[in-house]
């Protein structure tokens, strides 16, 4: 599996860089999943009164919703202490692509997961470049002045296929030499 | 792991008696994990516009999100040929109790998952009599008249441990006898 992570501020285009990723790379035939970091204490992905969110409030630890076309598994557990190695997990093993959305602490200096910055002030850039490592390109609304680093800028709305071809370079290498690995 | 299984037409008490049994059965120390089947095509669980919701539609297979207390997964694939199996394969294995609201036609006649039958009419008792078993309780705001087959009937708002003992019955025994088969 390839992982790649989608980090940024608040309503610094990390949604629509995942979306482009998501869309191009499933176009392309890769199998992909997401994963979504959620930092509010209590959330729930449920809604209130439902019958689902009624089953998790008299306790169920697990509650699963069985849809012709979706099956969700909510899993009432604490997820602070969780190892990138454990969500991983938790995907089939026929998924070949996974783009977290968030997660700075998990994987922000994790070398293995490249890094698509998403910034709209030239101090988030700066902050990022010190913080994020490796970084494989930024994103977002960034003033031009600040998407000079060596660090290739996207404009994900003019040139979505440019981000898509970053990602999947480094994952089609990356599949390829599992797949010859597997083959010694 | 024990299966019991809540089922019944429409707004017949299903999920207040699937609380009910949840919350007695967890106050008594089983583990216990909910199941509920959604016969709507293109249901999610998600809230459109949300983060995750445009990850799915997007085409990521497999979205998940990550809150300190939560984890969820929501997996888009067709469970119309699941088995019974494929979904306890979802749950956790410490679990100790699976509670499924629905699901009539997988295990309507299956003799290894007892049924309570929540029910508002006559009919809808006479029914489930016919399709359903075994049927362990019947539940629900039903007429009088109804209540007098050789099926227990439990005022599911006046006497909850009621309901709570037949489980808990079942499902001691069961557990009690796998706990002894491995010894063997």
């Amino acid at each position: 599996m390839f992982i790649v992570a989608v980090v940024g501020s608040k309503k610094s285009g990390k949604t629509t860089a995942v979306e482009t990723l998501v869309r191009g790379l499933t176009r392309r035939g890769y199998k992909v999943a997401t994963f979504k970091h959620i930092p509010e204490a209590r959330f729930t992905m449920d809604t209130k009164g439902k019958d689902t969110w009624r089953h998790a409030k008299a306790g169920a630890r697990t509650v699963i919703s069985v849809a012709p076309n979706e099956l969700t598994v909510i899993r009432k557990v604490d997820t602070t202490k969780y190892s990138l190695e454990q969500l991983v997990a938790e995907c089939e093993e026929d998924v070949e692509i996974i783009i977290l959305e968030g997660f700075k602490k998990l994987i922000g200096q994790n070398l293995a997961v490249p890094k698509i910055v998403a910034a709209k002030t030239t101090d988030e850039v700066l902050e990022a470049s010190g913080y994020y490592r490796p970084i494989l390109a930024l994103v977002g609304s960034i003033p031009t002045e600040a998407a000079k680093p060596k660090i290739p800028y996207v404009d994900v709305l003019k040139e979505p296929e440019k981000l898509v071809d970053l990602v999947d370079q480094k994952a089609s290498f990356l599949l390829k030499e599992n797949g010859n690995a597997k083959k010694d």
